[in-house]
């Protein structure tokens, strides 16, 4: 057992509303385990003695949640993102190779081991601002040994870094090429099929899709929610980014984790989700990136008691994003979100998307996820651009 | 002297409107200067037996140049930040001891060695991502002395850290309470004595204002630069920020280094600076922070051959930012500029915003200040957001 003292607490618990804020506060760790935590004023004697760890005064999060990422895939875009803004149109960027199915091409092309080298890095910068636990999505591959190759990769990343990952398997992604003129064909035989191959190696945490005109309709992806069900996968959806296609909605009469992007989502959506208790995850790095200039219905999901996430949907072509706190400070600046919600929504709302009831919040019982910072008031970590205050995480009851 | 074996240069040299590029490059250093770079294959035999250090095919660029920041201050706005977010209007703000005011009191009150304390988390931040020269502006001390003191621990930054810094003075950067019915002698006794002080005391590189109509009017400022002009000092303008006073075309025919912010400028001042070699610094974080819909006039900048820089703008009210890398993706994604224009608007064009011609570049000659980086393309430095993939900073010959 560990006693944390001298620590300034954002605890944001469920019961609260705002930070939750514990001062001159201690914690105590079991394993990995929350077992109390409260004003130093008020530590029980039985835990006077144990071991002890000094914080000098600095502030301590919940370990922060990156909820919807697609942060494994191989190449980049870089050369893409230069010839559009040297005025290529999109004709040409895909005859040079580009867009998605470059990042297809590449990540088809390595290797697992490749794979999780060029993968590493983006998850270290996004561990080094304090995450602990890392959703990954599949969605590059899109044959079924090149999706389950990725989630093979995901699950790596666990074993080889201090983090907790989530799967989700998204081989409803895009079409491939090979698939083009059998849409059919390729969901029942790499998305369904594939789902329960990955199902039956334990690979599949939950089940995701790209609802939109350009990929998958809301029809093919209740087919797929359908499959997902009978094996008793969660299910999750990229719905509403471009258009309204009500996809949140039936994503949320399937009982979804979340609903993620929101752009174009309608009040019939948001009270489907608010029905089903399915969280919002907004993702400003793909709207800063896309220059979108239709907002998320924030002020109508606050209304409705929809839990609201952010994440960084870090992925090579619209968002290229590793900051987790950059995400934050975006969902203040574009969004108009506060603090406090920006804060919420990398914790417990973070978590909520992930369907895991046992971390995003500091209160006994919790997962001992913490962030500490070098910082006084919690409010900086979404008010600075560009700043990584973080001093060190404690996952799992360990510093690391 | 030293020879770089095996590194990819981005030589940003003057001649090319490129990356500059040299593949599999060789670089020759002699104390603080570069004496010769190419191709390794083309080596002059005289360097073939020198101490070598191999780059393994990492990426070399000029050290990066922040040629606009506010990065010595006071305190922190992030509850003010929080506030507004939370729906407080300016006069809540203020009457909470809000808004620059607020950092003014705190940089007042803070001493010499509390602002350095203050002010040097944030400079790391920059130099952790290459950066070797940095601008650094007073104006939140409003008095003699306060304005003085910052210019001090501007000095002292680069006694303590490995980087140029250059100052520049700002007092009129806003009116102080104490001087609110007395411009005129607020210009005398403060911006115009004071400059003449901190010069004699050979602290002041160049001199700033802020022209708005919030702030001080083209006249006034004209009367700032002229005695600016009689001590030998170099002027820059904060200009048509938030409306188009037609500043930029002053500073221009006040031979100004640079013009800066710009998102109302008119072809009048884009003339004018052409016509002086005054470079446009560009701020895109502020206009990010701020919301801002009115975009600086890229292409009529382009089309009249005005150097265009980039900086972080840093400061505590609006823009509260310390990553010039953020700093270029928000050139390409907000305004549009090409990968190529960002890196050079932190590197050569922002050397000549700063009136210094020996560095931003790669070529014999130049002061040995280079930024190495784990990448292959000098795109990807502008395309990914939030992640630092800076492997190591020479300085002045030095890996630091
Ligand atoms: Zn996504
Ligand atoms: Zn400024």
């Amino acid at each position: 057992m560990l006693l944390l003292m001298q620590g300034n607490f954002a605890g944001m618990s469920a019961e609260s509303g705002g930070y939750d804020l514990i001062q001159q506060g201690a914690m105590v760790l079991d394993g990995d385990r929350i077992v109390w935590v409260g004003p130093e004023t008020a530590l029980p004697g039985e835990y006077a003695d144990l071991p002890r760890h000094d914080l000098g005064g600095r502030l301590v999060t919940p370990g922060l949640i990156d909820c919807h990422t697609h942060v494994v895939f191989g190449g980049d875009r870089a050369r893409e993102f230069e010839m559009r803004l040297e005025g290529a149109g999109y004709e040409e960027i895909a005859r040079a190779g580009g867009g998605i199915l470059s990042s297809v091409r590449n990540t088809r092309e390595a290797d697992e081991e490749a794979l999780l080298a060029q993968s590493l890095p983006r998850v270290d910068a996004l561990l080094a601002e304090g995450v602990t636990t890392l959703e990954i999505k599949s969605g590059y591959g899109l044959t079924v040994q090149d999706e389950l190759k990725m989630l093979r990769v995901a699950r790596r990343i666990a074993e080889v870094r201090a983090v907790t990952v989530r799967t989700t398997w998204l081989a409803a992604h895009a079409l491939p090429p090979e698939y083009k003129d059998d849409r059919a064909g390729y969901i029942r035989d790499v998305v369904i099929a594939g789902m329960q191959q990955g199902h039956a190696e334990g690979l599949i945490d939950a089940v995701d899709g790209f609802c939109e005109g350009i990929a998958f309709s809301r029809e093919e992806m209740a087919a797929i929610f359908d499959a997902a069900a009978q094996l008793g996968l969660p299910v999750k959806l990229h719905a509403e980014q471009l258009s309204d296609l009500h996809g949140a909605e039936m994503a949320a009469q399937h009982g979804a984790l979340s609903a993620d992007h929101l752009e174009w989502l309608g009040q019939d959506g948001i009270d489907a989700m608010a029905a089903s208790g399915t969280v919002a995850v907004l993702l400003p790095g793909a709207f800063y990136t896309l220059r979108e200039t239709k907002y998320p219905p924030l002020q109508a999901l606050r209304d409705a008691g929809v839990p609201i996430a952010l994440a960084t949907d870090c992925n090579p072509g619209t968002s290229p994003l590793t900051s987790i706190l950059l995400t934050m400070n975006m969902g203040a600046t574009l969004f108009r979100m506060t603090p406090v919600e920006c804060l919420t929504g990398v914790t417990r709302h973070a978590a909520t998307a992930l369907g895991l009831r046992d971390r995003g919040q500091l209160s006994p019982g919790m997962r001992a996820d913490l962030a500490i910072w070098d910082i006084t008031h919690p409010a900086e970590l979404t008010y600075r651009i560009g700043f990584n205050p973080l001093h060190a995480r404690i996952v799992g009851g360990e510093f690391v």
